[in-house]
């Protein structure tokens, strides 16, 4: 029999960030130097690890980056005003907060007062707004404009398939339904979300056509999940123990890989599939950012 | 066999009323009249219809109302200006501006002019966002607000449900799935979204526990779409021709009632159901507006 294609994320990543690059050398031919700013707080490893892959990656690309870092214990004003500022320097094309942050601050007060037009992350409620009404003009969030992308790259039809996404974050699950939900060519599918309340998972997933595990759990989605033929996308990221690695633990994803390439038409390797294409839409959506102030 | 039981959208929305009423009183007693404007463009008899049907709804309540029509030609930015006006007086709680406009107007750029915290109707993107990502302080669309304050009224359980949702419009199928989906003990559904797009929609809709139906397909819904003793609430309306009215034509629902009330355990009346509903929720908002400006 033969094995699942691999929706190779790392590859089109690569095929994206070219793109980018174009836009890029572009924009600095009109006089505009693409900029990002990305803030942290603390010291919590994983977050200091994506920040410098976003931005070695933003420099790779000709796009001009600057990591501000607070301590941890800064204060929501002090964030505040850092994001006041940002917003009214016309240099600063895209901002983006690494998230988590420490209990103390305000996601959601902090998500709010980046400016729209900045919102590289979409996570600002106008930008998911917006996208929800199928407008535009606008950002979206990374990660599910990635697997969209990944999907459209590989020519995988997705209208009026039957999408079954597994879990409902704010950065995922809920926007991913919202975009696949769109009147659109790589849209217009009929979607289901399930999540922990949600009775027969497995009957659901059984369903899918294509199928978008987000739950965040360590191979939640084993072979008996999957319809034969589905396309399946992992977004999970679980540590789990591992005694032969040297950090003591390895990341796995929500989907039993091994088994399911066996009955799947494609799937995402995990890692190589979501991750890279987050980043692409990030810089892409800074690239962006960069083109609309022109025009504003 | 047992029919039916009525989801009647008059008794609630009466409760409801009296309920608003309350807190008008409540509020007089502060100081504040709740107050609503209604904007008009043009001639178009339903839209004057709702309209009249709103404000006297308002007035019975004790919130001061006013209507502004505007001429079939008026210019956006005149609408724009009067947006601005009522944005900026602190008397003014609510603003709703009855669509459709004719084709010359921009429903997107007046939805976005109005101040979301007088947005009643619920239709800014910031508010829509708002509501995606599960937040309270922000008004939700009064027809998803309707219906899930309809069963929730009813004792409906909508937790761990299956729901199917009929249509994806940005007015009741998008919001409803949004809605439904937020961690709370009235939603925490399963949401899946049917469309034109959808293939098997019947099988679906033979899965819910709660079927909405929201696509304005006078009587799509028949008796083999819908499980014994599912919840059926249906928010369509179309005109059909009807000799025997004198109007020549009667207003029919997207499902059909009489056949299906012999296999439902609930279903709502239409009219009678979600319509009701829908003013009621907008009255709501509208008080929820004046409590909020004491605040701010």
């Amino acid at each position: 029999m033969k094995e699942a294609n691999l929706l190779d994320g790392r590859l089109v990543a690569h095929q994206i960030h070219r793109e980018t690059m174009e836009v890029v050398q572009k924009l600095r031919q009109h006089g505009v130097q693409p900029s990002v700013v990305f803030i942290r707080v603390g010291q919590f490893p994983p977050s200091e690890l994506y920040v410098r892959m976003k931005q070695k990656k933003a420099q790779e690309l000709g796009i001009k980056s600057q990591v501000i870092s607070f301590a941890e214990d800064v204060s929501q004003n002090e964030v505040l005003e850092k994001l006041y500022q940002l917003n009214q320097d016309p240099s600063i094309h895209g901002i983006l907060v690494q998230l988590p942050l420490p209990s103390h601050l305000s996601e959601k007060e902090i998500a709010l007062a980046i400016d729209p037009k900045k919102d590289i992350d979409g996570f600002h409620p106008i930008n998911l707004g917006k996208m929800l009404l199928g407008e535009k003009d606008c950002f979206y969030p990374c990660t599910p404009l990635g697997i969209q992308e990944l999907l459209k790259r590989y020519n995988i039809e997705i209208e009026g398939k039957e999408v079954v996404i597994l879990g409902r974050s704010n950065i995922v699950g809920k926007p991913m339904a919202a975009l696949l939900l769109q009147k659109s060519k790589y849209a217009n599918a009929t979607v289901t979300i399930v999540h922990s309340f949600s009775q027969n998972i497995k009957e659901h997933c059984q369903r899918a056509d294509i199928l978008i595990a987000a739950m965040g759990k360590a191979r939640f989605v084993t072979k008996d999940f999957v319809k034969a033929g589905a396309v399946v996308v992992d977004v999970g990221v679980s540590r789990v123990a591992d005694a032969s690695s040297h950090k003591g633990f390895k990341i796995v994803g929500d989907v039993d890989f091994d088994e399911i390439k066996k009955i799947a038409s494609w799937i995402t390797p995990n890692p190589g599939g979501v991750g890279p294409m987050t980043i692409a839409m990030l810089l892409s959506n800074t690239v962006k950012a960069a083109e609309l102030s022109l025009f504003s």
